[in-house]
């Protein structure tokens, strides 16, 4: 047979030369054996063709080698120069190589697992009648009122001379990286009921930290006719139960590569199966009693107090809904007190906030009303689609939103998001 | 039962109406009995919920049918304000109203049909061994050293009185929307073997053509250790196929929805089961003949030279292989003739140009040479990482970029690419 592919690393005895070669299929190398003289100049990184016999490993392990025929070395890989080498990189360090690190154990773990997440992500949704929806990246508005967004432009001012960012409109009109495909997403499901997206989400986040990134990848679901907060928390939780659990092989690769502690794969493993509890944020105040500082009612949670709320209190993923209005956009339905809507955030163990859901208010009327309390006056009219989709045939519906990137952390265990994908983009980095 | 959705039509008789429901899942609409009383105020477009019993149709169509015992309408809609009605309207009228057109049945139908797509895409690539990767969309590169790019800033100068673009720097550099993810699936590809995307690409289009969109979609594939492009050919192939086949159930209803003739349906299903022909570009000539006005040799084919090809002389999709180095990219893999490239484009009937394929270059040295030739002179050390990938264990390599608007177009019969994706982005447009 003929096989092609990377040298994960190379052993030469006196008679005898053992490879690993990996193509990037799985986690597993095929071991291949070799004549010394046939090992000359293979390095590290260098990639292969080999042809040869499958023969019964002599090894312990009891697997199939390749014993080469013949042996050709397609790309060199000089180790004087290749800035990876065979012994385990800081993951800072991996982080300065962005487009060589695809090819170390870890990431091209990792990745294989993103992608399998997100396979998974599909088909249960698809069993659910959902529908993909490809919303809109360039957008006119900022969807939350609140995040820092980044604008577009052409490149080339029309008149070449002019600096002046005002010039350089493309749709008449300022336009901006969408920060979440929500308010689409609702347009979708008035038309085809059930509808999600996968997709990047923007936010010129200026913070640098290990959960943030400025391009970050989001998981939305909306549901029309949908009246129950508990239904979507229920939907939630099943989905991502239904991920973590149905890519356990791609979990064990990322496990092993990562020298995981099996106590603590294990400890994974248990929260993905846990049913979740779920307080109230009014709640949350008697059981934070007076643990940790205090949070003024109409205060967001700190990271601090999420961490402890899932990782030491409850040991498993929580629920907390019915956060005070004043906290949260314009577009969630107020609860009966008027005081709170209704709402849920879901925090895990390690990460925090990983999904953010709600019930949409669907009243024309008390929606203009939530966005003059909020200060935001329809947006100079951008919002007015929006206001539309409750004018004509409105209807109850409710969605959420999971932080893909933070939902592989969690599963994973790997603690920062710029190791869950392959280009991770913040503030004021220089790299591919 | 209960159902709850939106009135597609209603139509009162003397002592009984009739409704027809949907509610996104499907096309087909359940017809729901009424007495008159009952439909008081219900108009087409308002949302309800109904409860009653599910009973064997007495009309010609042998369905089944609701007969009405209790009815609420949830959201009304007046028929006075809202813009779509029961009538048929022009595409251009609906694409003044993207956030309500989603409720129409060929445009609910169409996003149906687009999102199956995307599932047997998915599922066929998997089949193979393939991965789906996330490129960012954030990049500091042109990948093709040619599109119109956009540029993202921060919304706000760092100097608030500033408005000097140079000032709006997040990234410590200027940053652009991808035009296109290759460079970066290629990196994956060095990880995982084999890698796919599918998602948007930005390119500032000046032209209003019914071909192009400033935010449009691609399903991008990159294969590691491929020598031959035929091999590239066969699988843009059966890949184009399996999807076109296997989401026959959707065409019906799109093809029903806009009363597209048998005919057309016909040759559009025949289109998907030929076999392509390949010709190159040197021959292509020798069939033109002076059938058209000729192509010098080193342009590129004109859209209607490639609409002649596909739909009138071949009358099936064409690939056309090994055009001038001129014209193509500087990552394409020079021919033995060092004019002509190894690549392919894939040209089908009423669209022209689908797909774009190459072998990449994979020597470093060449590579260089490649980007000096197109005057690139390595973008000012941009294209560092890109070169690490051939001096760090390179392979041959190929891959190609379906344009997934026009592929949804194609299969679906529908001839504007804004009426495939549920909020289009053309220049200077005014919309949500």
């Amino acid at each position: 047979i003929k096989v092609q592919g990377w040298v994960k690393s190379i052993r030469n005895q006196k008679s005898i030369s053992f490879l690993e070669l990996v193509d990037g299929s799985c986690s597993n190398h095929l071991q291949i054996i070799l004549n010394p003289h046939q090992s000359h100049g293979i390095q590290t990184g260098s990639s292969l063709k080999v042809i040869g016999k499958l023969v019964k490993s002599k090894g312990i392990q009891q697997g199939k080698e390749l014993k080469c025929d013949e042996i050709e070395v397609v790309g060199k890989c000089s180790a004087d120069l290749y800035p990876l080498q065979k012994k385990d990189h800081s993951l800072g360090f991996l982080r300065q190589h962005l487009h060589l690190r695809t090819r170390t154990g870890l990431m091209s773990s990792v990745l294989r697992l993103r992608s399998r997440m997100s396979d998974q992500a599909s088909s249960y949704l698809n069993s659910l009648d959902f529908f993909k929806t490809d919303p809109p990246m360039i957008s006119f508005n900022d969807c939350e009122g609140a995040g820092e967004v980044f604008r577009i432009q052409t490149d080339q001012p029309s008149t070449q001379v002019s600096k002046n960012v005002d010039d350089l409109e493309f749709f008449n009109q300022p336009a901006y990286l969408s920060v979440s495909s929500q308010l689409y997403l609702e347009a979708f499901a008035h038309g085809l009921g059930r509808v999600y997206t996968l997709g990047p989400c923007f936010r010129a986040e200026s913070s640098q930290t290990n959960r943030h990134l400025a391009e970050f990848w989001m998981l939305e679901v909306e549901v029309s006719f949908c009246e129950e907060l508990e239904e979507m928390m229920r939907l939630v939780e099943r989905l991502i139960k239904f991920i973590g659990l149905e890519v356990s092989d791609e979990l064990e690769s990322v496990w092993k590569s990562q020298g995981l502690e099996k106590k603590k794969s294990d400890k994974i493993k248990e929260e993905l199966q846990t049913r979740c509890p779920r307080i109230s944020y009014k709640e949350e105040e008697d059981v934070v009693g007076n643990r940790l500082s205090k949070v003024e009612w109409g205060d967001s949670l700190g990271s601090e107090h999420e961490k402890w709320l899932a990782g030491v209190y409850f040991k498993s993923p929580v629920f907390i809904t019915d956060y005070p209005k004043r906290i949260k956009p314009f577009y969630m339905l107020k609860n009966s007190d008027q005081q709170t809507v209704a709402c849920f955030d879901l925090i895990v163990p390690g990460i925090g906030e990983l999904v953010g859901g709600s019930l949409r208010e669907f009243n024309e009327e008390r929606l203009r009303e939530n966005v003059e309390e909020k200060g935001m006056d329809g947006m100079d009219g951008k919002l007015d689609w929006y206001f539309d989709l409750r004018r004509f045939g409105t209807n109850p519906h409710a969605g959420f939103g999971i932080g893909w990137d933070r939902l592989v952390c969690w599963i994973s265990g790997i603690e920062n998001v710029r190791e869950v994908i392959g280009f991770p983009r913040t503030i004021g980095m220089k790299n591919v």
